[in-house]
């Protein structure tokens, strides 16, 4: 049904996208459309990430999707980073703009002209902001959720008193939030780092990380929070009366993850069958399915059983569309990646028990049906745990250790390669750039983020990427 | 510190928005910028109308931001209507776009476009779809949350297999989506009704209505529900086969509710002191106020208390900000409009009691520490219920019956007015509008919807509007 992920992995990611009804591709070139399924999935993403950074301390807001091109003009590094991707409007309400405006591809400036005007003293710091909103980058080789020329995502944006300040919210919002939310929810290991100069965000003056490794052996970039020093600050003149009275330019920082999640999600964990939602992530958890029935008394007991389940805090729902073959819907709700299938037909229930399957591997037994309630979270639990095992095992088996930039670039057409960032340099960036590798981030040599670039013992974590 | 509502309204109304740091004006005209505090109240109202809605049986789905201009044009009526106010996108990726997009003024060309494509048997049917989004239609006259060029919204699009079947969804979502939240949550009293021919969205066949009351007695389009016919069907070619193999056009309906409804939460409850936010909408229900504090006694004394509170189900949070003065604070709050307000302070404590006040009306009591969080859902009911009350006395206050147009355009000066439609027809629509009054919807003598607008005995209610 699927083309087997070993033939071809992007034609597989197409057909999950197809088959699954996760998304269609819009009529405006690299647009698209999350259909209700896969737009329940980003739901609960939204949930988890918005809890976790409201927990941070940051507020919800919302600001405007067009821009003045003006704004973008303020920061040197940002108008030319961002230039080839805008989307302009040159026309409102029948008529030519004066000024055309831009469709927001990110909303430092716009947020930063009102951060100058919001901000007076050192009371009023930290100003920690976050909208959830739709940007544009117009894209020339879209990927559905991967590259998209409109997505969704959250944009956090704060500013601070001290670059300290600034520099462990950065951080703490990539730890707490960004690599909290991927490995407890999402059971995707990540590893988190800082990107080299050359790959940070247009105007940052440091990029942190979170990448993933997805089953082809691929890096996804699946988040970033950015440094951004007093660029911005500068730029729209973002600055606060200190306890002295003294006049002083803020620290700002922004930080991101999108609907490209929605991608490392299937690439991560799908299978030849489609689609394995972690339970945590769910949106649902577990699908009881009326196998037959011929008087009603199989729906109505299977209703009871979803009923006793959500009472047991499960995400569950029932499928009794008899008239659809069994074994079709089974095949569906296995592309679609449901944790837990639970099978009820007559004979079964004759006999007291349900037959439960779980997706994430070879695994169907029956169940005592009083005994379902109970077993199915620790089920739920158990698969949770063994996506994050099988993902994080299969980053170590295709994760080797290099010392030359040769050999790098070879051993990254399997998987990530660790290598001396000392061994790389501006050289060796370019070298591996020819066979398409990149230097996904940097750690130190205990696998942590760093505190600086400049630090000599660095290790370079390289692959090729989404 | 507010222009007086009876002084001047419009004025009031700008007063609040920038006192209560609820919106400011975006840098591109027409837009706006949703502050925190009115952010927290706008998630609110979308976790409420979601679930709503998600009861209703719709799905939640997320279709693109850029519409081709030739889909708007494939139903002529909706062209026309949308035509003046289209943003439109001529430049993508550094160049001239060789068709240019129109950003979204609304979302029923492209989602029809995909009905056509997923729908092809009647087991397809009701398609119920729903989009959170931003639609932008510029306008000339903007005024922040009741029409900006930029606005939040929910759209649903459903398809159904007969008329009876769209009309009677496209009633359902009024009542027990719209209606219920508007009334239960809001405490917004509103008329439900249909529109006038005239007054119909470009492309319905009928335009169902809810309808409030503003405090200077102007009245607000809350939400509407469309039956579309079979217009967009038959543009977009929405069809599928029926039980017996027959090709059939499908019957469509679009409804929205929008961050307008924030405007209409503003002027249908705010007085001179600012914003009253109901119970069940507000985001702080409650906010427990340090008044001074010399050993930290009175502020642990104030967590122990939000966290009781908390506990009970009350939405609280902590005012220890004691270096702000309490007097600047009371007002801040009187001005945010949260529900109840308690003050603690180390005399009351001592006494073992808080002073209670609550915002809907004068009221301030002391209460025992260790019932408070037994009394505060007790009053929170209490104030949701006075401030419907309210509303709803004014509006039959304000609401006369006239058996003239001339008498309805007199007293539309002051309130509603009530006149049987059959006198007023398309000359006196005419005659009204020269006054500014609109026929604001059409209702049965009994105050329902009605079935039709052909129905003789239909009343009309017109008033002048935003």
């Amino acid at each position: 049904m699927l083309t087997p992920q070993s033939e071809d992995f992007p034609r597989w990611y197409q057909d999950v996208l197809n088959k699954a009804e996760l998304a269609d591709n819009g009529p405006v070139r690299g647009t698209m459309v999350i259909r209700p399924y896969a737009y329940a999935l980003w739901e609960r993403m939204v949930d988890e990430v918005d809890g976790r950074i409201k927990a941070a301390g940051a507020e919800n807001a919302y600001f405007p999707l067009f821009i003045p091109e003006s704004y973008l003009q303020r920061e040197a590094e940002h108008v030319e980073g961002f230039s080839p991707e805008l989307a302009v409007v040159t026309v409102g309400g029948g008529r030519e703009l004066e000024e055309p405006v831009v469709v927001r591809p990110t909303s430092e400036t716009v947020i930063g002209e009102f951060m100058a005007k919001w901000v007076q003293s050192y009371r009023d710091l930290p100003l920690l902001l976050n909208q959830w909103a739709n940007v544009v980058r117009w894209e020339l080789r879209p990927r559905t959720f991967l590259r998209t020329s409109e997505f969704l995502w959250q944009e956090g944006h704060t500013a601070h008193a001290t670059e300290d300040d600034a520099r462990a919210y950065a951080r703490r919002i990539l730890a707490e939030v960004y690599r909290d939310f991927m490995v407890e929810v999402l059971a995707i290991p990540v590893i988190t780092g800082v990107k080299i100069p050359q790959e940070r965000f247009a105007g940052a003056t440091n990029t942190l990380t979170c990448e993933a490794m997805m089953r082809d052996g691929k890096a996804l970039q699946m988040g970033t929070s950015h440094e951004l020093g007093q660029n911005f600050a500068r730029a729209f003149q973002i600055d606060y009366l200190d306890e002295t009275g003294t006049q002083q330019l803020c620290w700002t920082t922004s930080w991101g993850v999108s609907t490209r999640m929605m991608g490392g999600l299937i690439m991560a964990h799908g299978d030849d069958a489609g689609l394995r939602v972690p339970p945590r992530l769910a949106a649902t958890q577990a699908v009881v399915l009326v196998v037959r029935d011929e008087d009603g008394a199989v729906t109505a007991a299977a209703r009871g059983l979803v009923d006793r389940l959500v009472a047991a805090g499960v995400r569950a729902r029932l499928d009794d569309r008899i008239s659809t073959p069994f074994g079709r819907r089974a095949t569906d709700w296995e592309l679609k990646g449901v944790p837990v299938r639970i099978e009820v037909g007559p004979r079964d229930l004759a006999e007291g028990q349900v037959v439960v399957v779980r997706r994430d591997r070879p695994g169907k037994e029956p169940i005592p049906v009083e005994r379902l309630a109970q077993e199915v979270p620790v089920l739920l639990s158990s698969i949770q745990q063994s996506l994050h095992d099988e993902a994080l095992a299969r980053r170590d088996d295709r994760t080797v250790d290099a010392t030359t930039v040769e050999e790098a670039a070879s051993a990254a057409a399997d998987g990530f390669v660790r290598i001396p960032w000392a061994a790389v340099g501006d050289a060796g960036v370019e070298r591996l750039a020819a066979d398409a590798v990149t230097v996904r981030c940097l750690i130190t040599a205990d696998g942590d983020v760093p505190e600086s670039v400049d630090d000599p013992d660095l290790v370079a974590v390289v692959a090729r990427s989404y």
